[in-house]
């Protein structure tokens, strides 16, 4: 290749690699991974769609998160023209090419290239990447330039206080966020970083999180991930195969801007994983209500059994305590609501202490927060075993309107 | 699997996963990455041999760097069974086992874990462990309890200041150091959490340090990955296939216990990709010196050319700009000396301002950091044209002992 032609990513990769396109939640059927890193750049996921991507794909081994603030300056046109930008720059990322024309193909070198290139040459890793509208993007009385007033959903509120909460402003809130998730995470990375290149002016990051395992599946063929205490997580969550059970707990089905759109709950969990690892195997199992090595219920059988809250061992003590977190988190003790959970496992750095910053960047995917998530939340902020071991210092909620279809922006519902 | 049978991950992995275990560097090939992330779980290294591991093996895709102070109390017998331990435990978690026997199988239910299980079922992604010994773990005069003042290698001081550095106390050096490498970084993680765990009240973590993106090849099948500057980085990296450049430049030759060892550089360099990202290709290009599609030397060729720094151009201007940072780093310009890089990509979120906390986080081995590292960063930090857009943060220099036989632990030439 000579000097001059920065080919996108798209055109260095069809020379040597085996890119395959899906269309579909029929074709997501990936293979088993035996790894927390499973195949990548395998597959492509299309970014328009009935729904966005991201929610129901099957979840991708690294995340990086962003939430955005709009500048004060910003008005109706100028919002609608940043999404459209983002739009755009997403429909050609997901596909594995660059954020945007690059350098002398559509200019001159005395432009700075439309794509940073940490990514030229490699495949996209099924990226996925999703917007959502915060409570602070719609106005209120005089303040209300994005004219939006009138269309915040009644749900779509900041989540209250809950018990125990440590919320830092810095990793909470948001106008705007972008989920960008891959196998790689110099894929999600350099889709972050381009989105707020292209914002500039318009959106700042107000602040952003890597992830480097995914907590759950989101399907039936992937296997069931480790969290940070060591133990398979997201056993329960609502899995892309059960039509039926996404449509009634993830899609908000109300007609509006947000039909076929969905709410993204964030919370960033601290988890104290020097005490954890301190305390007996037994009082681990006791506090999660699972067993280390299969994740089965302690009332026994397999990982994907149904606890049995009622039997009781020595004492008439129940083996899965009430108290546990998988007891907690059971839908016939939250009125049967479900959750798509898509969080990852992070880690900081240290404090000054020498202890691990890590923990659990909790994200779901629910069809209404107040009957899907604060109601949970709540009672286990209050109750939840696990509760000494963790600590929520970040949060955040956002509507994630329903996918774009080519031609439109994401959130032309809302603003078109 | 039945309750109370908590299997190492080896046991469970040769159900179904087909790990191979391949022994010394002449088994080093692996396929050519498509991806960022190389097909992970495809090879063990073996922890044991004449070198650590982590130094000629090929880069993997992550990073978990951590440097650790000892307990002020700790003697000598107490620094040798910490070395033991670590022997022993990363000994097994190379081999995809635990960081130690598990639970009810080594003791009781009512013990901690002697592993923290996030990693159960993973492959280890080709995990290496490599130990370093800081400036600071050896004595002087009075204060001499491990009896090392006198085997301190005269290279083995801190890193000089360098024009331009500032750095963090709470990112630089240590006592010991320890780089854990593999295609996963949840393995990678887990690595550093553990051996972090087994040291508790011996040694305590100072700072750690992820990268999600290897920065150079160390062997010539894998191709040149990019730096967030967009650029392909470390081309001119020494190979391990490169035997006798390896034995030069890298490897201590001289007679002792640091004999066959190494010294490892690490730099915590901040990267102002923002600034980066709004400069002109044209201006981007002269600073490296490269291309930034192929990285070709700009005297012409494809990557690997030799760039001829006495080509000019219009008007007798060198096309390789004497300050780039491709002249400035090369061998003629460095008394021929020549460095093993092996750093990695890191985000660690962003500052108020919204600017991504994004760089490199540079590692070399070199077989003298006085002759191979200290005159090419004085040299740079003066005139590299690319320091505008840099700012080293974070600094250590570890003697990094030669690799440990079975029935050794690693630094036994020292302390044995």
């Amino acid at each position: 290749m000579s000097r001059g032609q920065i080919s996108r990513r798209g055109l260095l990769v069809t020379a040597g690699a085996t890119t395959a396109v899906v269309g579909g939640a029929a074709a997501v059927a990936v293979t088993r991974p035996t790894s927390s890193s499973s195949s990548p750049g395998s597959v492509d996921y299309p970014f328009y769609g009935e729904h966005q991507a991201g929610i129901v794909t099957p979840a991708q081994d690294r995340m990086h998160f962003a939430a955005f603030d709009v500048d004060a300056r910003l008005d109706r046109a100028g919002l609608v023209g940043l999404l459209k930008d983002w739009t755009a720059a997403a429909e050609r990322l997901t596909r594995g090419a660059g954020a945007g024309p690059v350098g002398p193909l559509s200019g001159s070198y005395d432009a700075p290239p439309d794509d940073t290139g940490e990514a030229i040459g490699l495949p996209s890793g099924g990226l996925t990447i999703t917007f959502g509208f915060g409570p602070s993007l719609f106005g209120s009385g005089r303040d209300d330039r994005f004219r939006t007033a009138d269309q915040r959903p009644a749900s779509l509120t900041r989540l209250p206080h809950f018990p125990g909460d440590n919320l830092a402003t810095e990793q909470s809130d948001g106008d705007l966020c972008v989920q960008a998730c891959s196998d790689d995470p110099q894929v999600a990375v350099h889709a972050i970083r381009n989105l707020t290149r292209i914002a500039m002016g318009r959106a700042a990051l107000r602040w952003s999180q890597l992830g480097f395992g995914r907590t759950s599946s989101t399907s039936t063929s992937q296997a069931t991930p480790r969290n940070l205490f060591g133990f398979k997580d997201g056993t329960m969550s609502l899995k892309a195969e059960d039509a039926s059970g996404v449509e009634e707990h993830v899609w908000v089905g109300e007609p509006g801007w947000l039909q076929g759109g969905s709410y993204l709950v964030a919370r960033k969990i601290m988890m104290h994983v020097e005490t954890w690892d301190r305390s007996s195997l037994r009082e681990q199992e006791r506090l999660i209500g699972r067993t280390k090595a299969e994740g089965a219920p302690l009332s026994g059988g397999s990982e994907f059994s149904e606890p049995d809250f009622a039997l009781t061992g020595r004492g008439g003590v129940p083996l899965v305590d009430p108290s546990s977190h998988v007891a907690m988190a059971h839908p016939s003790r939250n009125g049967g609501v479900r959750m798509l959970r898509r969080g990852y496992n992070f880690v900081d750095g240290n404090d000054a202490l020498g202890r691990l910053s890590a923990g659990l960047f909790f994200i779901a995917f629910v069809a209404d927060p107040v009957t899907h998530y604060v109601p949970m939340q709540t009672a286990m902020a209050k109750n939840d075993l696990l509760s000494e071991y963790l600590q929520h210092v970040g949060s955040g909620l956002w509507a994630v309107p329903p996918g774009a279809r080519p031609g439109e922006y994401v959130g032309q519902g809302l603003l078109g």
